[in-house]
């Protein structure tokens, strides 16, 4: 006997018919000798629904009562759930994220969960009972509704598995893992039976379509097993082979099934580049540009500074493509002349791709490969980052397609076909 | 200054359109210097939704989890009401029914209210904030969530208005206040100024279309003054014409504006009369017929026992109509039977007419003046049944309009043409 945490997004609550889908699936893994904690979303376009309404109201309604409202679209799907699973012959009770309670801090709409009493889901687990708990929300230390932010439903369930030390947190959604790359782009693209959590992160631009970013840290801190896995699978299929299904997100780098140099590649469209060029190269200039930039609350993201000539750099760094213009008027109106650089220019037309695995580690020349493989398609690599277990490169935009399906075969990716 | 509760339904919370001109009117009372406590109910035909979700998952789904999914009406309409509330220039929150708390009973929908703490709200009227509370819903001791059952919400105002010893309690709602009678059946019926709750209590059928009777008990235990009137004026009138307008349901006699003997007259369709024929008369017959009916949660009204003849006896009663069939077949195979009873014979195409007046307790013949003017009209008596301040009687179905006029001609409840 486990004792297994499921979580479904709102596609696959998103009518009465999945719901009773969805209670199924559950009474086969109870049936099956497992303890189950589920976490729903809300039902698609339910959370819209209703902040629509309260955005009627107001252009600039206060966050404490949007999470207020929000935090209903979760209740009633928990609540829809548990009827669902009571009418399969399921003993079923659904909790609101302050009936657990899941304590977050007080930041609305954005809100970290701090802790978690798992006292009464316990005892209704050993009670025989299917406890289902509303993702996406807690509630502060004031006793104030919370909402952990959009995805956030994923969050709540690797925090209560963490909370639980759960055996397992599947987490079942409309696609059917993780990718080495989109395969909107590669068409060769090869689901992986297993990623490890560092390299999930690295691959945020990918997995955010599948994951919530912070639910991934939230499993690498804690240790969670994780899943990414279809719901969109007949309810009734073997459950060793759903069990085996979709992408293991590891904590364990030997329970890898795979050992590729590269697990996948990973793009963006959402950045631009700046470029502060003629920089008197002193103490102090990267805080005196970047710290202008995120005073403004823009997030910097790749930054490059090359060795200087004659006294003088050129400082290079993205920008989410949204605040491109705003950060080019604050650094021509005020960075540049107090450095009294040369110039500023822009370009809102690059793209980031990245290959990322945890091979990379332990192998070198990985890097030169990605380098070579660019060079031979003619694109020319414009910024330069590396981690760990990734390294990206700054292209224009309109070979994106081409360097990532390069990159893709270069590294081994693509499918093997039988 | 003073600290008034405004309670609004479901058609004055209808859309964003209309939520907005809740905040309007609010906004109106505060800025006349009050303290403003606002008890909203779902938006119209939310409930319904979602209380239609879970009929599609089970058909008898879990009365707590039901509770959990209608709960959330409220709260979706008690958060857009604070940001409404807000965009006028307010400061506001809302609270669910767990966060004050209204603390009740476990009886899943149909909970009773057991307890307000205030210190909560208060704290915050007294920062200049309006307090928005969801009404309809409360948490039980084991912090599941409850409801109070339909219009629950009005219960909900009442004792937030007792709890908070408030000076007044307004139920805005989609009528202008208690009529005479039912304006569909009788033109000429006029608006009560004013209404004892005794006088409520007992206009039950009539005041169910206004106000939830359950909270014109509590509006009379706690003797909170209660005035129910149009949420449909415009939202700036003249707040000293509003404070005036519809009927206050007032718990002083004293304060009674009309001194007519008899203030409206009451009628019902929803029930059926049975009688059991030819019943030995010995003692205990009535709770062995009335007992076997209740025991099968029958809800028994009117009950009528005449004095017998040859040791044989007629008992009449009367049950909703929906549970008629039900009944009558309980007594055919239970209690004639047992009882040695000649035979049951029902009669579904009845109504109940009854006079209601707090004057009918000085003034004696007002029962047959009653009872003369349906017999002028030809109207055959079948059951009577008294009170204090009420006279009812059981009719043919088919005399109900002509009854009603009659009275309301006959007690001089007829409008006064200017």
């Amino acid at each position: 006997m486990a004792l297994i945490v499921h979580k479904y997004g709102g596609t696959s609550m998103g009518s009465t018919e999945r719901i009773r889908n969805v209670a199924k699936r559950v009474a086969k893994w109870v049936r099956a000798g497992h303890q189950l904690v589920v976490v729903p979303s809300a039902m698609s376009g339910e959370t819209n629904r209703l902040l629509g309404l309260a955005k009627e109201l107001s252009p600039d309604p206060s966050a404490r009562e949007l999470d207020m409202i929000a935090a209903t679209g979760e209740q009633v799907s928990s609540g829809l759930l548990a009827i669902a699973l009571q009418a399969e012959g399921l003993e079923s009770v659904s909790y609101a994220g302050w009936q657990v309670p899941i304590k977050t801090n007080s930041a609305f709409a954005k809100a970290r969960i701090e802790s978690i009493d798992d006292a009464r889901v316990r005892a209704d687990l050993a009670a025989g009972k299917v406890v289902v708990i509303t993702g996406f929300q807690g509630v502060d230390p004031n006793g104030h509704i919370t909402t952990l932010g959009r995805g956030g439903s994923d969050t709540s369930a690797v925090a209560v598995a963490a909370a639980m030390k759960a055996d397992e947190c599947l987490i079942y959604t409309d696609v059917d893992g993780v990718y080495t790359t989109d395969p909107r782009v590669v068409p060769e693209a090869r689901r992986l039976n297993a990623i490890s959590f560092e390299e999930m992160l690295e691959m945020a631009s990918l997995g955010s379509k599948v994951l919530q970013i912070r639910s991934v840290e939230f499993a690498g801190k804690y240790r969670v097993p994780l899943r990414v896995l279809s719901s969109f699978t007949p309810w009734d299929i073997d459950l060793d082979v759903e069990a085996k299904s979709g992408t293991l997100i590891s904590f364990e780098e030997d329970e890898k099934m795979e050992q590729a140099v590269v697990s996948g590649i990973a793009f963006t469209r959402d950045e631009a580049k700046i470029t502060v060029v003629g920089v008197p190269d002193t103490p102090g200039i990267a805080y005196q540009i970047v710290g202008k930039v995120a005073e403004a609350n823009i997030d910097v993201d790749v930054i490059i500074q090359n060795v200087s000539h004659d006294g003088k750099t050129d400082f290079s760094f993205t920008v989410p493509r949204g605040d491109h213009a705003r950060a080019m008027e604050l650094l021509k109106t005020q960075v540049v002349p107090a450095l009294g650089a040369r110039e500023v220019v822009g370009d809102a037309k690059i793209a980031k791709v990245s290959i990322v695995g945890i091979g990379m580690r332990s192998h070198v020349g990985i890097a030169s490969t990605m380098f070579k493989t660019l060079s031979d398609e003619g694109i020319n690599i414009q910024m330069i980052t590396t981690s760990e277990i990734k390294t990206s490169v700054v292209i224009d935009e309109k070979y994106l397609e081409l360097a990532v399906r390069a990159l893709h075969k270069a590294f081994g990716l693509d499918e093997v076909k039988a």
